[in-house]
């Protein structure tokens, strides 16, 4: 598969043991990964992580510098183990303490009294921070440099990034157009890969699946330029056409 | 979060543009996850990269010795973006060509005339790899030392994973407890500390859920010592009851 040409790359930083055990489904990476590509981003590396500063200081250093976003998802929550802005703070060298404005949207947020220990840590960010605002549940995401920390409940997150389309900017929106054939994979190899060797700027993806006891393959076209993709459909169109493949 | 004790670890290497641009939900991290758990096998890591040779060399490379196990998922079919076996091969620097019994086990499965050219492909391994046999489709995945290379579908995958259990040699199984609450993190946030800081071997981890329009807590026990999740459980009992929070 060929590299869609693009400079605005991100990668996405899962930090928590209960998607490391199999316990809990991630599915804020699809959801990250498909609003980034909207916005002309392309997610080309996930790394899952375990809550532990040690990890998490090792993976922002090593990747800060290699890619232009970088998205945290978990661990900002009040509990032990919501270790994420510690570990950001220290990644940074930054002092990790009470952010003025976090502080006083989490203190209007809980009435009276209910403002305890545990809620007032979540307004304990990396110095400097900027805040990236929760519309859900109060308790605030946070920017340091290229590094955006959002928290791991799907509902949450999914609140909070749209209010962060104006802090990206991406490069041309990745385009794409899905071809669904009845057929098997090994069918298609020959003539699909011809057809790759012509369209270096299309990124041409095969995935065989299998639905209620049937197989069938999606062949998926992905590139910046419309018309790059408008001819790769044309000639995937006519091999298809001669071999006498269905469309799904 | 503490460390669980275990020095028999794994990563998951997830090979797949379609899991990194959003369109594929991966499932099949959770299932690996847990069935390697159940082995006593701890993935302390996941990476999901792109369908490129680079990446694939350059992680299997770094990640190899850091870990007991590798795992791949994806890239072994019959289609050009497949390069897993290719890459694999590369970054060992063993030949990548036929294997005599993978060619063998394919063109038996495949009736006379239907031993295509793509369906050879899948007979290319690195040399000197051992076969992991596949009963759901004929093509099988394959080990190269300490790596495991799996296919991307999740049903071949599942029908793949039991044979290979006597070969792989976990630690103490990691045991666990979870206890549903019907509260908020902040509201045991402060005892659940003071528990995690007497039981370092008890991994007690706190997760926030939202279901029906309700909320509440999984708290969940891990470690491999049973009489400790035990002992652990004992506490956080008698704070909830103290505190009169529901059980769920």
């Amino acid at each position: 598969m060929k590299k869609v040409n693009t400079t605005a790359n991100a990668v996405i930083i899962v930090i928590g043991n209960e998607i490391l055990s199999g316990r809990t489904q991630d599915i804020n990476v699809s959801f990250l990964s498909k609003w980034l590509n909207d916005l002309g981003v392309k997610v080309t590396e996930v790394r899952i992580i375990e809550d532990n500063e040690d990890s998490i200081v090792k993976n922002i250093n090593e990747l800060k510098n290699k890619f232009k976003y970088i998205f945290t998802t978990g661990g900002i929550g009040p509990t032990h183990d919501d270790i994420t802005s510690k570990s950001i703070a220290k990644a940074f060298n930054k002092k990790y303490g009470f952010h003025k404005e976090a502080y006083e949207i989490l203190e209007k947020y809980y009435t009276s009294g209910k403002f305890n220990e545990g809620r007032k840590k979540m307004a304990k960010i990396p110095e400097g921070a900027k805040l990236i605002y929760n519309p859900s549940s109060g308790a605030p995401g946070f920017i340091v440099k290229n590094v955006f920390c959002l928290p791991g409940v799907p509902s949450i997150l999914q609140s909070m990034v749209r209010a962060l389309n104006n802090k990206i900017k991406g490069g041309k929106k990745i385009l794409s157009k899905t071809i669904t054939l009845r057929t098997v994979e090994s069918e298609i190899a020959v003539p699909l890969e011809k057809i790759q060797n012509i369209y270096k700027g299309v990124e041409i993806g095969s995935y065989p699946f299998f639905k209620q006891g049937k197989v069938g393959v999606s062949i998926v076209l992905r590139s910046t330029e419309q018309n790059l993709i408008f001819e790769c459909y044309k000639d995937i169109k006519d091999f298809i056409k001669k071999k006498k493949i269905e469309t799904i």
